[in-house]
């Protein structure tokens, strides 16, 4: 049985969704941010990277959100997760998955990691100051040229969906509200009516 | 026939590799940087996120490296360029990309693209120093526990080598030496002496 490490409301949450809506059978560990264990010596031997997610499978762990996504629908085929079979629509879903993990993650990660890029507090406080913008127009981008309807790829579900949900989340932090994009605000009301969501975020809350 | 929207130099190096290790028939369109071609009306047609790469298949255009690579790999099965048919080995290829997309180009990135985030001259001049050491500590946890040998992933090539590659060949730029890392060092050789590789190399620096 597969064990997802996460932190509650990180972008574990997309892959926790996912295995959710999967069936699957797994476990959760809980990665204490507060108590920084992502950059412990027990989690690094789980994942060098000091990053979560990462999922333990009986062969090995996988990191990284749009491989354990990928791995979570290629692994559970009955749950129609991803196109897997037509090489160009697969990677039309991957191509909006490594734009949420390379260009918007990324984007919202300099209001509150900007350590990683700079050592200057000064520097880290303009990029602070600047991440909302950045966040902004990657939505703008999603809302008037990416997103499909009614499911971010069109008419199917697939693990776009929580992962783009996962980060329409996050946008509080900047003090931006999902109304602004009205395709994304509809997505996110209807994926918190999914029961797959709602045990996801139960679970995580709980921890 | 698809055709390939690249700079040279650029990350789309990886992905025209890739085409020419599988022995597709394709064209090369070039997006001159230099006159800022990729924020131009007509590439924002192709591209609304004004990058490289773009691969325009008779079913529409793809973006994202790690999407292309493995949307090649799929396409073109006789050249086993991705484990496809293993969801494990398949997640675990594409963890490897997805690093490189979503932290290794975005740490390089920081020394030449630093006003994504941030406007203060200042605060980019910051990144832009400490992009070097980002980008190397990078490369030590490529060396140390990503690269398995001979080839990234193992025995077999695939579609993390060219994509390796190509971001090898730009730690010039950060001041460092690939020599630093034995076994990159020794991939970046290898790599050269393919005849994919050096008709790549060739097709840009003609462009």
């Amino acid at each position: 049985m597969p064990t997802l490490y996460y932190a509650p409301g990180s972008c574990a949450r997309a892959s926790h969704i996912a295995l959710r809506e999967a069936g699957a059978e797994f476990d959760l560990q809980l990665v204490d941010f507060a108590k920084a264990e992502q950059r412990g010596d027990a989690y690094r031997q789980v994942n060098p990277k000091g990053r979560v997610p990462a999922l333990a499978t009986d062969r090995g762990i996988l990191t990284e959100t749009p491989a354990i996504l990928a791995y979570i629908a290629q692994s559970y085929p009955d749950a129609h997760l991803a196109p897997m079979n037509d090489p160009f629509e697969f990677a039309r879903l991957q191509a909006f998955t490594a734009y949420l993990c390379g260009t918007v993650h990324v984007g919202h990660a300099h209001i509150r990691r900007g350590e990683r890029w700079a050592d200057d507090p000064a520097a880290i406080a303009e990029m602070k100051r600047k991440a909302p913008e950045v966040v902004a127009s990657c939505f703008r981008l999603i809302e008037d040229e990416l997103f499909a309807g009614p499911w971010v790829m069109g008419d199917n579900y697939s693990i776009a969906d929580p992962y783009l949900f996962t980060i329409t989340q996050w946008l509080p932090i900047h003090k931006l509200d999902s109304a602004q994009y009205p395709k994304i605000h509809d997505h996110e009301r209807r994926m918190l009516t999914r029961s797959a969501v709602a045990s996801a975020i139960r679970a995580e809350e709980a921890s």
